[in-house]
């Protein structure tokens, strides 16, 4: 077999056949086909597709290359969530704690932020002191302790993948539901939950901006972990606006261990409650309701365990940005409109995220909305408040927000904020 | 600008812009855009097409990427003539001396073979001294002393092209109408001739099989001479059957020879003779029919100062095969078909030919042809004689030749040798 005769199977139209995929994936991981013609292979499917036959070899070669987690001398099933990015998701941070508490095992690998989304690790890496990277023991001792963890994934979970994702993003080759399906499926898979709950985000802030992309890129990952043994559940939840009330890093783990706290944003907690639910369904863990356990404390014992048993401390004081800057409503009226897209790149150039992997980010930039889309305001009222580490950020802050808020004299069209769930 | 930019707009379906063209040429020359980048690029320009107005600049950023050779020194006009290749088709080594011997320059860079059509440089290599690598001054002294020289392109010509053919080589990308007719043509434009005449090969021995993608390709490479100021015609020529009766290196430089001395196959007179005629109409020559240039003895005498002028020595025996093999006529009656890609195979496995660019090829290797298609033959009569320096080599070439031919009760359908001719 050799590449350019599989490069040329997809160009032409064809499917791929399980021998073809298998050796195309492992000859890449040992160097055997080049960059070059991976890429020209990606952009082949980007372009003619595959389909779930094709997707599900793929999705399983990625795996094959690399090790497979087992939690089976675990006493309690894993249940695992995966969301595919926006602006303000922080809810894998209550999440995670909450179900513990409710009885499942949360062994949640994650990852960092780039562009205009942010990344869980580096969240929570704003709390002075918590290590993102665990080996594999210290994982499951986390987990025994805590009931979740969440950490950074190692190298060899999917190397394949690793590797293929790299060149995708410097090669255009990223916006292809085959490829964007088996590279979170074949890292979940390999993590090796037993049930998987995925948030699929809709709209400007999210990856899938229409509601169409998004059910395609759920129902063909719901297809695949079902394939694989693992109970999958998808929900489509709205990214047209930001989530919650904060943006950035230690903004957003304030606003996270409120909820723990029984407060928080009413869309945060009722998105945290849901998945928490479709998770417990998903691991068949009945007992506690989660919504019960935000009030009794249990879930903010599980985040402290969990945050202490990775080096944090829980109670300490999270950095704040030396510098703020607010926003105030134009005039009078209704927020119509407080686009995610334009918020998340606003965070992103006040310090927030990151333009390449090896980039730093800060860990009190961000955004604080004062008022949510619906919401009445006031001419002259606070809207936002921006915070940097230094004053030039706001400029370029303030463009990209230019356009992306509105007040008008009624409520403007928004997504509900779960808008579908999808189900093998 | 950066690449990603520039493969997803054509991965999207648009237009590349006059800057993205020039950009993406220059930086990849420079290293600045990787080799997976650009090959996703090209992967998406095979499938998503160029417009003529991005061919037209695709094909000036590669000139632009390196030296335009320039003759406007010579007292007469320069004409060159290029073929897509195909089995059997040495007409540039009579044609050169010919319209050379009719009153018009031809510099003519040539290639080398690969894969299962011969190359004009391994065929002129079986003559004892003939160099294929001349400096600048060297082609310009052979120009002026036979009228003609047949070389190897230096590597200052389009070196993004040299760059991009590797690269389409091993990514599957090679099949793309635009790619192909920017890379023959920025060659051609750079070569600095005054007039060109296209040779298309159609049928199963040549790059096109169909005359519809042939025509596309010789429009397309009409367009693109003519946009930069070269007299263009393309002809569309038969290539479902072999040209001639030789294919091989020193085979067919010795039916070159008797092309010259007023004999050969008149096929390979027919065409020589017809693009000789379309060379001197572009250049814009008038005087000596090349019939008669062949009748008088004045193309031979310049095929021998040229030869001679590069090393050559144009009275020396050939190289000759050690082995040969007959293949016979299995039965009485018409030869219906012999298909021109089962002999070029055969001859590429018989050492004619080279899989990689590095490998030798043999100089008396190659397929002697009986019978051509439309002829009579006799049951055991010899068909084909195969020509190889080791027995070992006859039994792949007879496995290629297998259904490669056949005889029947009538003749069978062949395409015209002149299918059509395409003016601006």
């Amino acid at each position: 077999m050799d590449a350019i005769e599989v490069i040329v199977a997809k160009r032409d139209g064809g499917e791929l056949s399980a021998a073809q995929i298998d050796w195309v994936i492992d000859a890449y991981v040992r160097g055997e086909v080049a960059d070059e013609q991976m890429s020209a292979l990606a952009m082949a499917i980007l372009l003619n597709g595959m389909n779930r036959r094709e997707i599900a070899g793929w999705t399983q070669a990625m795996i094959r290359s690399g090790e497979r987690m087992d939690w089976s001398e675990l006493d309690r099933p894993t249940a695992d969530k995966h969301s595919t990015g926006g602006v303000g998701d922080k809810i894998t941070l209550p999440l995670a704690p909450l179900v513990a508490a409710c009885g499942a095992y949360v062994p949640q690998l994650s990852g960092r932020g780039l562009g205009h989304t942010g990344g869980t690790l580096d969240k929570l890496e704003s709390i002075p002191g918590w290590r993102a990277s665990l080996s594999n023991d210290e994982m499951l001792g986390v987990l025994r302790a805590a009931g979740a963890v969440i950490c950074a994934a190692g190298s060899g979970l999917a190397p394949a993948d690793k590797k293929l994702y790299a060149l995708r993003d410097v090669t255009g080759t990223v916006e292809s539901i085959p490829l964007i399906a088996s590279s979170i499926m074949s890292k979940k898979i390999a993590e090796g939950t037993g049930s998987l709950v995925l948030d699929v985000k809709v709209g400007s802030g999210a990856f899938m901006k229409t509601p169409e992309r998004a059910r395609e890129l759920a129902e063909t990952m719901v297809a695949l972990g079902t394939d694989a043994g693992v109970r999958t559940v998808a929900l489509l939840t709205a990214m047209d606006r930001p989530l919650g009330r904060a943006v950035g890093n230690a903004l957003e783990v304030e606003e996270s261990v409120e909820v723990l706290a029984g407060g928080g944003p009413s869309d945060v907690v009722e998105l945290t409650v849901r998945l928490a639910r479709e998770m417990l369904e998903a691991a068949g863990v009945s007992g506690k309701d989660p919504a019960d356990a935000l009030r009794d404390g249990s879930a903010m014992d599980a985040w402290r365990t969990m945050v202490g048993a990775q080096g944090g401390d829980p109670d300490a004081l999270l950095p704040r940005a030396a510098e703020t800057m607010t926003v105030d409503a134009p005039e009078s009226g209704v927020l119509t409109r407080l686009d995610a897209y334009a918020v998340g790149l606003a965070a992103w150039r006040l310090g927030a995220g990151r333009a390449r992997k090896e980039d730093p980010v800060s860990a009190g930039a961000g955004i604080t909305l004062h008022a949510k889309p619906g919401d009445l305001v006031r001419a002259g009222q606070p809207l936002l408040t921006l915070h940097a580490d230094e004053t030039s950020r706001f400029e370029r802050a303030l463009e990209a927000l230019r356009g992306g808020y509105e007040v008008g004299p009624a409520a403007g069209e928004t997504l509900p904020l779960i808008i579908d769930r999808i189900t093998a």
